[in-house]
């Protein structure tokens, strides 16, 4: 058996929000360290600035991008490998930009060429703001298509994961009328077959899967909507089934995720953002984990955002970065346990 | 002042469903008794059916539609309407048909015509089946839908209430894809005040509102959607603020509903129905009122459906129904207050 703890890459997110406090956090965190080896993809100066004034221990640890092919194989505890992707002296905290979104962007870059390369383990991801990236000429909309595009993956998904509620996404970050233009059965199937395969890895047993509605109601029998439960979503479920998934629905959205179907469901699968956003926010605020399923590498990914408001002032709560991270260790095992099969 | 309590119509719901045994806890209900007295529109023979095999006490009065005119001035204890509208011996428990449809309509109708005409001082209506209203030919969607029509109304929306979350809707039992479509500054200035009105009615005090956006992140500043948030709810905030009315917003729908933000909300103005029964449902499944708002008469409901598969078994919550009964009282003496000034 392998003792080496996983390396995973932790991007530092936009230097103007909390990402960097809460990968100072992160890198000193007792459970973490028990369980693997966290690299910090990021810059040196803005967490030892961020460090001072939050009164965080200061990265102990500190790579340049020329020392890291010939030092990566030999760390075994936290460091930060210092991209100097951005000058602390532009930052302002909370004020993100063109120029944060750009070194934001320059950490995810690197952390996906170093897992595609095999140089770490896993990567989670910190907050980046959508609007900063898009300033920076960006052409995705978020990590998970930014991972997709990257890794030439043509069949991911985002999952969303806490103890309360698992969800993972048939569409994510589109306007809500493209929705229903975006359906379609294999789109569907592909989801379903991902998160199926996900909750067998994470949990280490088959998944109980529930698929949600399109409509109110999931259309009451083609009262509401353009019948694409029956359209889309039935024919799904029923490939699915022979391939021996268990899943229930399509079910009505607003039920779905009552107390009790909660606790008889693995993950839900949801056809738009806000339908599984909705109640995994309202029930798990901050400490669910954000997986994209179907690349070839690991991704993790904290659920929140930059928090700008509340930036660079120590108030920030790393929970969701440690669950993030984790998660990437446990999917890191599953994967070298299936390798060595 | 009037020490008369208030008499409130129960319309008894679709007569396979968990209508009647809620009406019949109801009808016994200490604190319900306390505040108003409760008359189900319904049907006798049903109740008493639905009595024997739950193991509720029967009805105590029962009055005929003929002896209704003579002795409605004269009630003042829980009593039944007696609509006759559907032979006991056709109704199986959990069946619903073109026939308990009719039946559960005609309970609205006549419910709807004594409110109008000042018999009862308010309405709370059971729950009814959506499809079997529409295999009875009732050409409207559900109970909303059935009151704005029958009272003339072309200006009122629906709001579910309880004490975790209150939400108001521009739109509700639409298709999702229809969503866009209908909406309108003019729609969502209606509604923001309709909103506003009654939460000064219902709490005795001017709201605080919040508004929802209608894409993922409300469109994050256009880079999703149709800019349906600057189109159409920025316009319509604005015209609200104009009049006084206290609202935030259009806020990211996913991020509206933390615990943070539902305790210093008295009112989610939501886009469309899952955005709003999504979180209801979650946080506080089948304990929710529901009110129409705008109508020229109050109307409360039960926030549940006809739960077939538990109908006529005794194992219905009627909080819900003592909820819109309370509620519906509320309203009735605030009416009374205020006609009275």
């Amino acid at each position: 058996m392998n003792m080496t703890k996983p390396l995973i890459a932790i991007t530092m997110g936009d230097p103007a929000g909390i990402g960097p406090e809460v990968c100072l956090q992160l890198i000193h965190d007792r459970s973490t360290l028990q369980q693997c080896v966290p690299i910090i993809f990021g810059d040196a100066d803005v967490l030892s600035h961020v460090a001072a004034l939050g009164e965080f221990a200061p990265p102990e640890q500190v790579i340049s991008i020329d020392e890291w092919p010939t030092r990566r194989d030999a760390i075994t505890s936290a460091a930060v490998l210092d991209l100097a992707a951005i000058d602390v002296e532009c930052v302002r905290p909370g004020n993100v930009s063109k120029a944060t979104g750009m070194a934001s962007y320059k950490y995810i870059e690197a952390s996906i060429t170093a897992a595609l390369e095999g140089q770490v383990d896993a990567v989670a991801t910190g907050p980046v703001h959508k609007e900063a990236l898009h300033w920076a000429g960006v052409p995705y909309p978020g990590h998970t298509e930014i991972f997709a595009a990257k890794t030439q993956t043509d069949r991911s998904c985002m999952m969303l994961t806490c103890s309360a509620l698992t969800c993972s996404f048939v569409t994510t970050h589109v306007g809500y009328r493209d929705v229903p233009g975006l359906l379609s059965v294999q789109r569907i199937v592909d989801v379903i077959e991902l998160s199926h395969d996900a909750i067998l890895r994470i949990r280490d047993t088959p998944g109980r899967l529930v698929i949600c509605g399109l409509n109110p109601h999931a259309g009451e029998n083609g009262l509401f909507g353009g019948r694409e439960e029956e359209q889309f979503i039935v024919p799904a479920v029923q490939a699915a089934r022979s391939k021996g998934i268990q899943i229930e629905g399509p079910l009505p959205p607003d039920t779905a995720f009552l107390p009790e179907r909660r606790d008889a469901t693995d993950c839900f699968v949801c056809m738009y953002h806000d339908q599984g956003h909705i109640p995994l926010k309202a029930l798990a605020f901050d400490i669910a984990v954000n997986v994209t399923l179907g690349l070839p590498i690991i991704r993790t990914s904290v659920d929140h955002g930059t928090a700008c408001d509340i930036a660079w002032q120590g108030k920030a709560d790393v929970t969701s970065l440690i669950q993030a991270v984790a998660l990437a260790t446990k999917l890191s095992s599953a994967n070298s346990v299936a390798e060595a099969k």
